[in-house]
């Protein structure tokens, strides 16, 4: 048994890999609204395979964000061997934004349930994770300012992808520059300067507040 | 004629006053969803004056956010004869999200087709204005750095109010800690900091930018 269950699997995992790679292309070539009959006949697989894997076309949707969001984890991860930490920072958070303008129909299909979906919440934990290990190595070096965490600079990202998004058809260069205000933002301030207000944000503390909003959702809903 | 006039206008003006105080009241106490046939009640008036004023809730609503951003202008026209022209500006900038968060419901109704009702696009006008006004009276004064316009304020200010609307039953002091980033991020820079890419975008682009968005909105709607 044991024997024949690997090419089982490998079989599996070559067509669910068959239809993701349809699924991106074709999302590519026309938009979100391509059907999921003609995603399974560009992938050669049968509805029922595809359905296997990806219930609804958000499901299948969430498995490329969480890919994207996959590749993004693993760039963070090289850079954090990168010869200067507060390049190395800034170099993550531009490529995060980039990614997510390039796939911002992907990602905004997403948006309203992004972390109710656990594939999607387990990568949204590892971008903080690696986040957080390059923020601090940049602090160390004196790079970045020592009262802001992870969680804070994803916030700022968050500004940057929406306000980028917002202009992309007029201003493609709006990312760049605001991305440039957040590095003016972490420089660490001349001595003088006060202290930030509060305390860093955590991940626990945005899951609690996507939860939140869920149940409010879901009572608005109900009332 | 012109002696009958004025009383029928004030007295027009009286019932449009009554209802927007009525709606403000009902939307305070329980939320959007108040009916108008109970506004017009509460308001003393038949439901014949109301949507001869505002022929759709939305309507009713927008004209609410308006006197919300009129009051924001004009906190912003009195802190300009402030003595300190920094302090006078992250005042505004403090008291606009302020403003922004204690309506954010109101806000949020209107944000899809905000540009769209032409008293809020004379408004959203005039709040660029003296934010451009307090701006450059900060950066004559050395607060603020000289590269930076009203325009680019303002995306670090959506971003500061979406994340303390994330945020607002977990932690209500992220507005504070955001805004001293966006204090840092427009602080003058020391000397060999790298000048911001790109050029400040202008009232204008935002314009532009909102009439690609309904085009596209609609085009979709259409396809």
């Amino acid at each position: 048994m044991a024997t024949d269950e690997k090419p089982l699997r490998a079989d599996a995992e070559r067509n669910r890999r068959r239809v993701l790679d349809a699924a991106q292309a074709l999302f590519g070539e026309r938009g979100l609204d391509v059907g999921v009959g003609e995603i399974a006949q560009r992938a050669g697989v049968g509805r029922g395979t595809l359905f296997r894997n990806f219930p609804t076309k958000e499901h299948l949707i969430a498995a490329i964000v969480v890919e994207r969001m996959n590749e993004a984890i693993a760039r963070g991860r090289e850079l954090l061997a990168a010869d200067d930490p507060g390049v190395a920072l800034y170099d993550f958070l531009e490529d995060t934004v980039g990614r997510q303008q390039a796939d911002r129909a992907l990602f905004e299909a997403v948006e309203e349930t992004f972390l109710a979906n656990p594939g999607i919440r387990a990568a949204h934990a590892e971008v903080i994770e690696v986040l957080d290990a390059l923020l601090e190595r940049a602090q160390r070096a004196g790079a970045v300012r020592t009262d802001v965490g992870a969680v804070d600079v994803l916030m700022l990202l968050k500004g940057v992808c929406q306000a980028a998004t917002a202009f992309s058809h007029i201003d493609p260069g709006i990312a760049a520059r605001q991305l440039d205000l957040v590095h003016a933002a972490l420089t660490p301030p001349s001595g003088n300067a006060q202290a930030l207000r509060g305390r860093a944000p955590t991940l626990n503390d945005i899951e609690r507040a996507f939860e939140v909003d869920e149940t409010l959702g879901a009572a608005a809903e109900l009332g």
